[in-house]
């Protein structure tokens, strides 16, 4: 590709971005928008409805840009907790790590290769990008050590600021267990697998275990029930409640009960089945509590902090498939219908799962391959000879090469994270935070292999199988592939990285929901059915993707770090945004995706001077390649270091923070009124029918107000509407 | 090579075993042979000393094999320990094993294998070893479903009996724990890494932090200090005393003390320092437990063993490198030289360990590749002209292919170990079994490996690296060498095999050292110096490595089978009696070695699977493959379900066992008793000077007697003689 191809590409997408962040500044003061734009705020707080027009709704401004750049990291963790911060200090990462790189590769190393053989060289728009990239230094040049040195300013850089990020953010976890409000889930411990005994129900067993070993430290508990049948109840009363929404409408008065006009199946068979339902009837009647429902599944209340990690750490049988025992996740973090899945299953789950998502990654070779063919046209005319005419066009050449790849791929890329969503779900987690970092790891392998792997090294998929032989040859393989693959990174991070950010900042498809509902369907009211929470199992992976690719290239062919460089400072003020305004924090992992982002980099770095190691073998130039060897080594150290060092504390509580976390609840007196909460903290029973229609709003508005997200029984309930939309939508 | 050939081999090693099977059974009625081949019971009894001539001594009988046949497993269990009823477990679990397989392959598929080819059968002996292995089969013989259902019967049956082996097992190692004495290493946890604070010595430190966070349950500590002064003391007093011993004897009278008729160094600078070291000096006096010498590292004891796990598995403070804890090893278990090494190096030192054994392994492959040539003459007669003439001779040429190669690979393999327990050492292990396992470990990869893949793979050290640039053709090379290196497995077997247990029984090495003491040093008394801790770290590998050999070769060369069933038989016998008559039991892992073999075992099983998956390629036969690939997924599953439901509790201790150990406790009120014994159980101060040399006895014979190895002074005292000893034998 030339100089003139990147600049096509690059004026498409700035143009494009332009345009997108123009009509969002538009798009968002109109009233009608502000459901899809301020779902969080809505949520929140009411914001006043201003229906007045006026000139300046129609102006684009860049304010929003502003109002982003002035949160503070408070502001951010209180709004979007630690996760949004721990995302937040990973592009701020990426920006300072590239920044010192660019600074050294652009100044030094990018004259080097662009002098880097006695050439005639043409004028720059015309010339191939080759010519910047290490390809046009000649073999065993004196000039090598400046890409030497260039990859110890890049290593150095990165894990310094690696090692602050990752003691910073370690520091924040523990003021984030320290100096939140008393969580239930702190006391709380899920016991899976419990023994049958015959002749008891499990109830009793939970009680008799725990009271005989932990009797000192044991509350209370409460088991989990069976939960297909709660929630197709739950599910029909949804559907009811919008039935008589949608209804005549009488303002704020309370509706009549839903089951009076109710003609969904589960109501038809319940009132069927029991005879007597009629008017009056509340879910206890149904005895779902019931022995015969419980599942071999409870969640243990301790009277301290302390006591409850005690119980988690221990074995607490000979047989360790039985009473098994993990920290309770928060209430509104809960996966209800995970928990019923036997423990005995969750090897085998795990063991299928992976292969599930291997079989996939590689499945998806098809596809890639396909994107990877239409870089080299003459392959293309080739195999559709009636495109041959068109091809010979220049523009349309240079759109074809430059454009349509990215796009392509990045289509491919949308039935991904759905997949890994599901993967994951069938994992068994019982938590939606454990659940979507699970997802998050394996949608990163499979960026990282099918985007970055697939595409340097492949051609057609017979080239990518026959690599599997040879294993000596990867470093020299990669070597010769990554400063020519720069070029398709290039267009890569200007296609898919721009443009996602664009899009995300769109929100395209709850905009167009929103509009259809709004001007087709003319449903006037607001509904919040687009309230999501942060997608940190496609996000994170995406930036960690450029992350790789940055790393790869910067000294190879830097001529990629202006565009990532403008890609991770404009991430950085879009997902701001989205945060403050779009995305709802209903759970929080609590920083656990620090260590993935710290070992994706470790890796970048490592996998960069394996291929500068391979490159200086084919530049011929041994004191290059003697230097890298020992930076390899400190890197793997380096990295063994932070594992010892700091994630332990991302695994573990430490037991002198809970000890001095309980005197202090002790002798303030609020131990007492923590142990009230705990009773209610995790009800899977859904609201009495009654409750549920109540108010004038619909179940979702109600359930969803993060201010109702208090542990108690609407807190859980909310999230499992609330997931339940979300689940659908991403 | 020819069935003649492996008479021959298997002539002189039958001839070898057979003869110093008799000398053994001559050998050790001879009084003065009972320091070699009595040590254990000498050391734990008396043995009548019966020093009259009759001739009864110097007839061969087999008198041991039948008294070492009859010991029960509770005998063995007692005498040897856990670990020593895991290794006859092994044993015996290889002997059940391989019988089930060899009562079809010899009858069912050796037949098959022999009449595979039509052929013209010479007479047997001349016949070549390669007519009765897979090799003969013609491709796409439908006989070769036969292999395949051998594959099933022996993964089948090794599983089965691996479940049932591990389940016993990890009943064993819970009753090992409930039904033992109490043992104060259940109520002691070692604690490291802790911080240093200014104007307070370490010993306060860790009194303030257990009497804060655990003071319900901390009972009290001592301290570790630096070891290098105590042990110079102890090594000189050692000498001193040995000095003393071997001038003129005065029969029972105690001696004199050793600090007047000193003059090794130590001493000397001691009574140079303090200037009044005189009759009465106690070691106190040195004041060796100032806080000046205080390591980092201490021993908290607990009042319950549920506190003590409890402290140990919990993170105690937010830095996850300060206040480590783990379990404190049994007394006489402790390597108290590498409890001052500190905790922030052994990461490091794993890592360093771990590289420096691996670039071992890789430098060993030298004489491997020598030892291989042995076996191709002609290549030999080549390298060497002058041999040409002798190795055209049939007995020579006999020797040298069936017997020498194994013999230089035994001579080189006796290098391993010494080195192997080396690393461990410096790997910073602070137990002796810990150490012991971790070398095990690394010799077990080191025989697979250097034993097993290159002798099957190689040929020429270049051939060997050319390996790692194919990792495909794996399956198929390794497919393509195990049928024909067979022979070498066969030969392997008898010479390794059998002579080395034959070497084990015969003690060579102290029997030697025992002649020339008593008969050129004319010294009469007898010394424990030859006591020694059996060897696992050598032993088990040994073992498992032919176990590899046997599943690998098992369906492809089914001639080997009976070879190795002698093997193990003979083992089984030879083992007993040594764990009964010559090993002394100081320390003991409770079993930890099963998992090892569990894995190993699982490890030959699916390398058998994949071989058989290339060979049956390679003889074109896609049923037999097919049916394959489901055998590998299976066995793998089972492994997989082995580790989630044993392996946890072969690593922690359960709560409701120890729980119920405290309370029976209790309640017969030994508990109090238990805390007494605690305070003097890790005492790292030698013994007072006057102690040491006041038997007439040598330091080893009164420390090494296993009656003294109670919790106390003196037990962790014995122990730091008895093994600095038998480190020096190993």
């Amino acid at each position: 590709m030339e100089v003139g191809a990147l600049l096509t590409s690059a004026g498409i997408n700035i143009a494009l971005c332009a345009v997108l962040f123009s009509l969002y500044s538009i798009l968002r003061k109109q009233p009608s928008n502000k459901i899809v734009y301020f779902g969080r705020r809505l949520a929140s707080v009411c914001l006043r409805s201003d229906d007045h027009f006026f000139l300046e709704r129609f102006v684009p401004s860049p304010s929003w840009l502003l109002r982003a750049w002035e949160a503070s990291e408070d502001e951010i963790l209180a709004i979007g907790g630690l996760d949004a911060v721990v995302f937040q200090r990973l592009l701020i990462f990426s920006i300072r790590a590239f920044s010192i790189v660019a600074i050294f590769c652009i100044f030094v190393v990018l004259p080097v290769n662009y002098y880097g053989k006695d050439m005639q060289h043409k004028n720059i728009p015309s010339e191939s990008l080759e010519v910047f990239s290490i390809e046009n230094v000649k073999s065993n040049s004196r000039w090598l050590w400046t890409h030497c040195f260039g990859l110890y300013i890049m290593s150095i850089a990165a894990c310094g600021l690696l090692y602050f990020e990752y003691k910073r953010i370690a520091k924040m976890r523990l003021a984030h267990v320290t100096r939140s409000p008393p969580n239930p889930s702190h006391f709380t411990v899920l016991v899976r697998s419990i023994p049958w005994t015959p002749g008891q129900s499990y109830s009793d067993s939970v009680k008799r275990f725990f009271t005989d070993y932990y009797g000192s430290d044991y509350l209370s508990h409460q088991m989990v029930y069976e939960c297909s049948i709660l929630h197709k109840l739950m599910r029909d009363a949804e559907k009811v409640c919008h039935l008589i929404k949608t209804g005549p409408m009488d303002g704020s008065d309370p509706r009549p009960c839903c089951f009076c006009a109710s003609s969904t199946t589960s109501f038809k068979i319940l009132s069927r089945e029991s005879g007597s339902v009629g008017d009056g009837i509340s879910f206890t009647d149904l005895n779902l509590a019931s022995p015969e429902n419980e599942c071999p599944s409870a969640f243990v209340f301790f009277k301290t902090r302390y006591a409850a990690v005690v119980a988690t750490r221990m074995l607490q049988t000979a047989n360790p498939m039985l009473w098994v025992t993990q920290m309770a996740p928060e209430a509104q973090d809960i996966l209800w219908s995970n928990l019923s899945i036997p423990y005995r299953q969750m090897w085998l789950r795990k063991i299928a799962t992976i292969l599930a998502s291997a079989v996939f990654m590689f499945i998806f070779l098809v596809p890639v391959t396909f994107v990877q063919g239409l870089t080299q046209l003459d392959k293309l005319s080739r195999t559709f000879p009636f495109l041959k005419g068109i091809l010979k066009k220049e523009i349309i050449s240079h759109v074809v090469t430059g454009y349509l790849p990215s796009v392509i791929l990045m289509l491919f890329l949308y039935t991904v994270p759905p997949m890994m969503m599901l993967f994951s779900s069938v994992e068994g987690h019982v938590s939606r935070s454990r659940r979507k970092r699970s997802a998050c790891v394996k949608i990163l392998y499979f960026t990282i292999w099918n985007v970055f792997f697939v595409n340097v090294l492949s051609g057609s998929v017979i080239s990518q199988l026959s690599l599997f032989t040879s294993v000596r040859d990867i470093p020299t393989e990669l070597a010769k592939a990554i400063p020519s693959q720069a070029t398709f990174f290039m267009t890569y991070a200007l296609t898919s990285g721009w443009a996602s950010l664009a899009c995300e900042v769109m929100q395209l498809f709850p905009l167009l929901c929103n509009l259809i509902k709004k001007f087709i369907l003319l449903d006037s009211e607001d509904s919040s059915y687009w309230l999501m929470t942060f997608p940190y199992h496609t996000e994170v992976p995406r930036v960690l993707l450029f992350g790789v690719i940055g790393f790869t290239c910067a000294v190879m062919a830097p001529l990629i770090l202006p565009f990532l460089l403008f890609y991770f400072a404009m991430a950085y003020l879009v997902y701001r945004n989205q945060i403050l305004n779009v995305y709802l924090k209903i759970y929080d992992s609590g920083g656990q995706y620090w260590p993935i982002v710290h070992n994706t980099t470790i890796f970048s770095l490592v996998l960069t001077q394996i291929i500068a190691l391979g490159v200086f073998g084919i530049k011929e130039s041994p004191i290059a390649s003697g230097f890298t060897i020992p930076l390899i080594i400190s890197t793997l150290l380096f990295n063994e270091y932070c594992r010892q060092r700091f994630l332990p504390a991302f695994r573990k509580n430490a037991a002198q923070v809970l000890i001095e976390m309980d005197r202090r609840d002790e002798d303030s007196g609020t131990l007492r009124e923590i142990h009230q909460q705990l009773q209610s903290a995790y009800s899977q029973m859904p609201l009495a029918p009654r409750k549920l229609c109540d108010s004038g709003k619909t179940p979702q508005d109600k359930v969803c107000d993060p201010e109702a997200v208090k542990p108690g029984v609407e807190a859980s309930e909310c999230n499992a509407v609330c997931d339940y939309k979300i689940e659908e939508s991403t």
